[in-house]
């Protein structure tokens, strides 16, 4: 693509020549000639050798090479990097893999020593590393990535266009045990299934369990980053953000469009509901309802709260001083009576 | 099994018709003819297609279908799930599997690109998945299940009926160095065991490092969640429970019928007395003694006190105004004299 | 290695017989004769078989052993360690090994199922063990130990004389994404590097992510714990230290000779100054800058303004009794008005 039809795509504002053949991005400082790159304010442009910029709207310096002025700068650099670095199509099933008979493999890449069981069903364009296990009866939509040594039990059900970092386990079964006396913990069973909807990513080395009876579900769009721990029955909504090493306890229901840190930790049967943003580290009680807004600490509170919280805490020792006067002062009252 | 017969064998109350044949456990809603379900409370019940229901031994309701009372209805449900659904014996050695001459190995299953090392013994009845590595001179029980991709190091010894979920590792090296002045760390040796009693299950991604002279121990009955890491020379009871991601450093005892919640991390050396539960994100210091009872908050205190000294912070604010105000009548009293 | 050979290479002062020869390390209870075994404190001493000890300068016991006096014990019996049990030379590439035409290997040992990619490079006396994934274009140093099952991604560097464990994941896709409105997230490209300097180890089922545009970079002689999460484009200098489960966010910078905690979370673009030492659990903002000193803590503050701060919430029933009793004693002052 050159400049001109960069611009094009991205609905933006080109400000220079067009013409310039454009095959990576970059960011500023390492960027050469063929590279574009983006700045979303002004004030971050440092000296680059790029060939094309996005720029935000209001940009208005002039430049030795042509910039694209649009609304967002590192969504336009995104969509292009899409466009210039396609997932690579592989053609190629190693002669290594073990592929049950009664399987139906459309994939487009199936890499060393995986293994697919029985009536398990692959889409087309589909990428499954090596050393992937696929157990019996999954499904795996069209144009999907499954990174080396990713686990996925028997049932699981994968959309179209889902990637599975390295190591990720989809389908274990969850946690869940009736004690018994003094005998120890009998399991509960752990027979149900997980669904990942369409264009989820999981990170490498998270963990999906399975539901306990019903299901575990993703919805669409929904990102997890690495070290991810989802608990059996847990429904996690569309387009939701969930940062590294956060953990779901079962059940618990995560509506769409929520943003989770990392290191959150949530009980079992908490709602999380639609546009709520809970801050790293985070700690949200069983049966918790948290609703939109930002919320922080253990437990969770309103941000502001927290905020005020901590000040107050801050303030805890100038309180003390001042109590300590007021002391003072009384007992000087006392005995001038 | 029919009604009667389950009723039988989990000691419980049949109410109703005791020829029915049940072929599955189910939740309730999802529950179809040929299924038992349960309710833990009477006030629970929805409606369902259950073929049968385990309820509370006070229920009294009439039911169009046969009911079975019992003390504990969620337990008797984990029992006739375990009945109903046992292992599958699956009989096979993938030719693809690479097994070691000197390894003693009666499993039923072995995946395909398993790999066995030298001088392993492996017991009767033994699963051991696909891609799971299994070092030299390890000793697997009977009946234990190896789910795909765990990695067991070297000399591990792991109990009968033990569970491990894909991705656990057991007999890493544990995190152990001197430093050394300014060249930095000279590692300490990593050289003990790892051993696992019976019944033991460990969930996906979870790691158990190896004693770094002596041994680590898990007792019989124990069970471990997803992605909890367990560091060199852990002792840990029988009967424990510990929910996902919590890290319990080196040398740390955790004695028997602990339950310890999700994302807690301990110190080295800390001590957890029998008959302990620990809240979830809790912190235990280093060399720290838990007694019995209910500990919550970093560092770790009782319940009862982590409540009050919340609800103290809370009331900060209440503090600061009535101070404020205590200040105005001293002002005034001494304005007066 | 005799006693009187020990004694030198650490640059001990030998007490007693020096012709024995020491075959292990032990632990002083387990020790047997040919082990040498050490305390760090005299009164550390219990009863012991031990061959040898290493104890401290001034150790002046008589003991019916020789022992050699050094300045650190542990220390020297690390050193020793490593020189009684030299890292074991295989000399293997196992036949089911997938190694590409194009990959330069001079590997001393290769286990089952391994596969390496195109234009890979790896050095001399390396191993990589059985199911170990290394991608395209990976280069790794002389000495280097891969553990069952790790994933390298394609493009990665790794070092001399470093040690993957079991299900470390290198150069995962780092974990951005730009919102578009309504429509959810589109992936920021993640197509950067990781380099990994000599003599680092890397714990099991660690991630490390690849830079987005640019590299995450581990400095020389730095130890990761199990379960680390390493964010793209991370910079973490030489000999820093981090425990289990401590989640580093994208672009921050940890420089030489810190010491992180376990649990620890640290937002993106903070840095960590040379010495700095961070508690178990502390939580580091987005942004911040950590001093060298001691730090503890959510948000992270220096450890004695923490333990004071811990020690005013603490006393919070104090400071509202005293309240209570000024409020008396000004209503008694006023009503005697």
């Amino acid at each position: 693509m050159n400049v001109a039809e960069i611009a094009v795509f991205v609905g933006g504002n080109l400000s220079g020549a067009g013409d310039a053949e454009i095959f990576r991005v970059s960011d500023l400082a390492n960027a050469a000639d063929g590279d574009i790159a983006f700045i979303e304010k002004a004030e971050n442009l440092t000296k680059t050798n790029a060939a094309c910029l996005f720029v935000p709207e209001n940009f208005d310096a002039a430049l030795p090479f042509p910039v694209i002025k649009v609304k967002n700068p590192k969504l336009a650099f995104a969509q292009v990097a899409a466009k210039l670095r396609p997932v690579a199509m592989r053609g190629e099933r190693h002669a290594t893999a073990v592929i049950a008979a009664s399987a139906n493999v459309e994939a487009d890449y199936i890499g060393a020593f995986v293994s697919i069981g029985e009536n398990s069903k692959i889409g087309k364009n589909v990428q499954i590393h090596s050393g992937a296990r696929i157990g019996d009866n999954v499904i795996i939509g069209d144009d999907t990535i499954i990174h080396p040594n990713c686990v996925v039990y028997d049932n699981a059900a994968i959309g179209a266009r889902v990637i599975l970092h390295a190591g990720a386990v989809i389908g274990a079964d969850g946690f869940g045990f009736v004690r018994n006396g003094a005998s120890g913990y009998v399991k509960f069973p752990q027979i149900g299934t997980v669904v990942i909807e369409n264009d989820v990513e999981i990170g490498a080395n998270s963990c999906v369990d399975r539901g306990a009876l019903g299901e575990t579900r993703f919805g669409e769009g929904t990102q997890i980053d690495n070290q991810v721990q989802i608990a059996h029955n847990v429904r996690i909504g569309k387009r939701v953000v969930i940062a590294a090493q956060t953990g779901v306890s079962g059940s618990t229901v995560i509506e769409d469009d929520c943003v989770i840190g990392g290191q959150v930790g949530m009980g079992d049967h908490a709602k999380i509901l639609s546009g709520a943003v809970i801050g790293s580290q985070a700690g949200v009680l069983p049966g918790k309802i948290v609703r939109p807004g930002v919320w922080w600490g253990t437990p969770v509170q309103p941000l502001d709260e927290y905020k005020r919280q901590n000040a107050r805490v801050k303030g805890l020792e100038r309180l003390k001083n001042e109590l300590k006067e007021l002391k003072k002062q009384i007992a000087e009252l006392t005995a001038e009576k």
